[in-house]
């Protein structure tokens, strides 16, 4: 196939290749670990893909898909694992045991149903493949006969935009900051920023039900999405474009979260707004975990409907913040593309101090409708450069385990939740570590009936053993998720990871369900199977 | 089985029987549809039940099962049709080609348990009945060679009351009222008011995707479950109680609008909220139908979130709110149990004006938190009034002939929709009853992608042909709907009614996954058959 235009991504670390971490970087940070584990920690070269012994292709591509079909090394080795811990643990040693046998890179849907149907034709097993930020182990391929990678990469255009109706066709295969970029000059956004916002495609946000931008209200793509075209190996699978509808179960729920298992969702029409003009926000402090989740809730039942309602913890907000260590920290955003959001925020800060939490008068920012306003300033600021410089992969394979997992659990039951998942996974950090653990916790998204917890840790431990101490930890944070009451994942899918806990979560009787669903549109179980259920 | 306690419903009105219309107000009206018509009508004798003849029961009922089984006529006769105008038609001139053989009115989870076992174990197929307020042939048995149409009106109890997370698990039987009566000593609603509520349950709303009370944001009865237990031939199905979740497709948003083909909802559990205290509204007048729209589009765009939003066409303000027949009148209002909605009222007024909307200021009504804010004055309050009186039934098989249907459709798309739309239904409405037609509109829901619209029109016809000429218009509105890019149905479901229609417009493999999903939690297919789908 041709090459692709745009610059190559990292086969190892969260970044493109240029901005890759340097064995100088690596080296320093190795340094520093070996300090706070008081062992030696030595950084491994930066691994060349050359290098890699990837299994031989199983399959030969027809001639009339090889325009647009691969089966080089770096791209079977790039798209065999997704953006997990794991996932770059093992790439940064050259392991790819099940690297896909063929790597497709569709630029049209006639190259889509062509690479469909001679995978169904054949039998082989469909990875779909969108930006590739999985953390669940959602484009792996599992363990097959013959594995087609199907990239979406090159369907990555704006088709429409509706401007009377907010709606824009878009391909799934677009990633955000190309999306944004092509709405930008009709003034509009999308606005759904998931933490993968760089690496992640509008195809995989709908598959995944991706958790967006704001704390509360609409901001799930679920909430966004007006219709879905998806390809399944049977045909074509698309909805009417409607604003809201009710009849009988929405065919769109289907597709949104089937994690690639009924078919590869092409394009869809997605609802989208005016950039925001009018912004204010505030940064609360709270001396008690419990009184800042108590601000969380009384505003979000208080119906204000605040784009940003995020807490994070006394660790979180030292750590990514700047505060003490003592403080929690509640970060409250409203905007608007315009109307001043100055009454909002007031409301909303009267209701957090009502609950004990502390903002000084001149610490409330309202920018009423003037151009930029970056709000990088003080805390709020400090956290949000966290959240975007995220994972780049520095620090792969230098002993260092680190990790987050996410859920959502009714208010009633919220304080307990923290404790016992709290309790449980401390005690396996320090089982695993044998030191004190790193465990933080912040609200990603809040409801009126409960919280979105994304819980962060990590520990330093043995070099060469990172992969089978993540396991015993995930093992127990997972369950513990479970046994409290929460649910295996919010926002990041399943996948091929949460499999053990989603299987005791979901009715069973939707598990048989879902699986006469696929059989109905991928009779021979070619498509992304292992993932949510076995076919 | 033992009598029910509660007041006897009317067979044929929309009503209780104490409150049934009398010989005397038919004969009343009778005589002004006459002079209207320009031909005789004649009111025939209010029916008396005991006249009706009925297909003896082609089933006994286990003495296991006796206690909540009941085969009298009034029984039988009563559970053999829903609330629609052919529904009641039908009722009055004693027509119950299909009553069900047994109505069972299960008490406990037990009961219910037993009951569709053995309907299971017999092939009978059951119809689910909650309320019995369906408009679409949904609770209507179909020609079977046995049906037990099971009511769940004895499963009615608010079980438990969550004031921290707002939520409540609430058994699927109960009716609107008895709803709120239960959650009113605590301060809580549900706040989920279709024009239905009277005579309509819990159950019902969830299994047809009731839409509610507001206008805008989160107001569809989807938006407020918070997880479903569902009994299915195979056993139950049962979700997490979550405020969030995004491991997989939703499993309630497979029951969510399953129209009882999947199996029986018993319970769930619903997001509650505090009753309403601060209430702020306006009635805006325009002298133009699609500025009215215009305005409805920018306020719902703005994200204000009122909780009323509804736009009435001339025809429609005229009728209904006693405006002179030249002017749309849009009802803004917003609510909170907590903060003043003044700020919101006047932004959304301003949006108003700003778009030709005329509102004098002391017509804008500010309520903050004060007891009793009845809001019942001026066109907003006549307009409420002859919402929740609407469709008693006096008007029943005196020639009148009127429906209602509605729909969704994008912005880009509603002039040019609403055009059509009127085009064709005046159209056969003038062929039907050869004058000029009444066809009015308003909005009961706005999305920022799109209104839903809601369509009234009626005439008068030839007495005994009034079901016939009924399905002359319906047949073309339902045509001229699906043609111009709506849905069959934004909130009123599929049921049998709707069939043609629903059938072109959800995706065909949508279908195939759907009638695959029923086969495996339903295997004879005794549930609800032909609702959304042929089993």
């Amino acid at each position: 196939m041709s090459t692709v235009a745009s610059p190559r991504r990292s086969f190892w670390a969260w970044c493109l290749e240029s901005e890759e971490p340097t064995q100088q970087q690596r080296e320093d940070l190795a340094a520093k670990l070996s300090e706070r584990a008081g062992t030696p920690i030595v950084a491994a070269p930066v691994p060349k893909l050359e290098d890699a012994t990837l299994r031989a292709p199983r399959v030969r591509v027809p001639d009339a898909l090889a325009p647009w079909c691969a089966t080089d090394t770096w791209e079977r080795a790039f798209h065999s694992h997704g953006s997990h811990f794991t996932d770059r643990t093992r790439a940064f040693s050259l392991d790819f045991p099940n690297a896909p046998d063929v790597v497709a890179h569709p630029a049209s849907e006639a190259e889509l149903e062509a690479t469909l149907d001679w995978c169904g034709s054949n039998g082989y097993v469909v990875v779909p493949y969108g930006g590739g930020s999985s953390v669940v182990w959602g484009v792996n391929p599992p363990d097959a006969s013959a594995v087609v990678t199907i990239a979406l990469d090159r369907l990555d255009k704006v088709l429409e935009i509706d401007e009377v109706s907010r709606a824009a066709r878009i391909q799934a295969g677009v990633l955000g900051p190309h999306l944004e970029d092509q709405l930008r000059p009709s003034g509009f956004t999308l606005r759904h920023f998931p933490q993968s916002f760089r690496f992640s495609s509008l195809g995989g946000w709908i598959a995944t039900r991706s958790g967006g931008h704001y704390a509360t209200n609409q901001t799930h793509i679920d909430d966004f999405v007006e219709s879905v075209r998806m390809l399944t190996p049977r045909g074509w699978w698309e909805s009417r474009r409607l604003p809201g509808s009710g009849a009988g179960p929405s065919p769109d729920r289907m597709v949104i979260g089937s994690e690639g298992i009924l078919g590869i969702i092409s394009e869809a029409w997605m609802r989208i707004q005016r950039r925001p003009e009018y912004r204010a926000t505030a940064g609360v402090t709270f001396t008690s975990w419990a009184a800042a989740a108590d601000a969380v809730r009384e505003v979000v039942q208080a119906k204000l409907w605040p784009a940003n309602c995020r807490v994070l913890d006394p660790g979180e907000a030292h750590r990514a913040a700047g505060l003490d260590g003592t403080q929690a920290l509640l970060i409250l955003g409203f905007e608007s593309d315009g109307l001043s959001q100055r009454h909002n925020i007031a409301e909303a800060v009267a209701i957090a101090r009502a609950c004990g939490g502390t903002v000084d008068d001149d610490e409330i920012r309202v920018n009423d409708g003037s151009a930029a306003p970056t709000g990088r300033e003080g805390a709020v600021g400090a956290w949000r450069d966290a959240f975007i410089g995220v994972g780049l992969g520095v620090d792969t394979s230098l002993g260092l385990v680190a990790d987050t997992f996410e859920t959502a659990i009714t208010w009633d039951r919220w304080p307990e939740f923290d404790a016992v998942v709290r309790e449980r996974v401390s005690t396996v950090l320090r089982q695993v570590f044998g030191h004190e653990p790193m465990l933080s916790c912040r609200f990603t998204h809040a409801y009126t009936d409960g919280p979105a917890p994304y819980y962060t840790w990590s520990g330093v431990g043995r070099q060469g053993s990172e992969i089978s101490m993540w396991e015993d930890v995930k093992h127990a944070a997972s369950e513990a998720v479970l046994d409290a009451g929460g649910t295996i994942t919010h926002h990041h899918a399943v996948g091929r990871m949460h499999r053990p806990q989603y299987d005791r979560q979901r009715p069973d009787l939707f598990a048989d369900a879902l699986r006469a669903a696929k059989a109905s549109v991928d009779p021979s179980g070619i498509m992304n199977p292992g993932v949510l259920i076995d076919p």
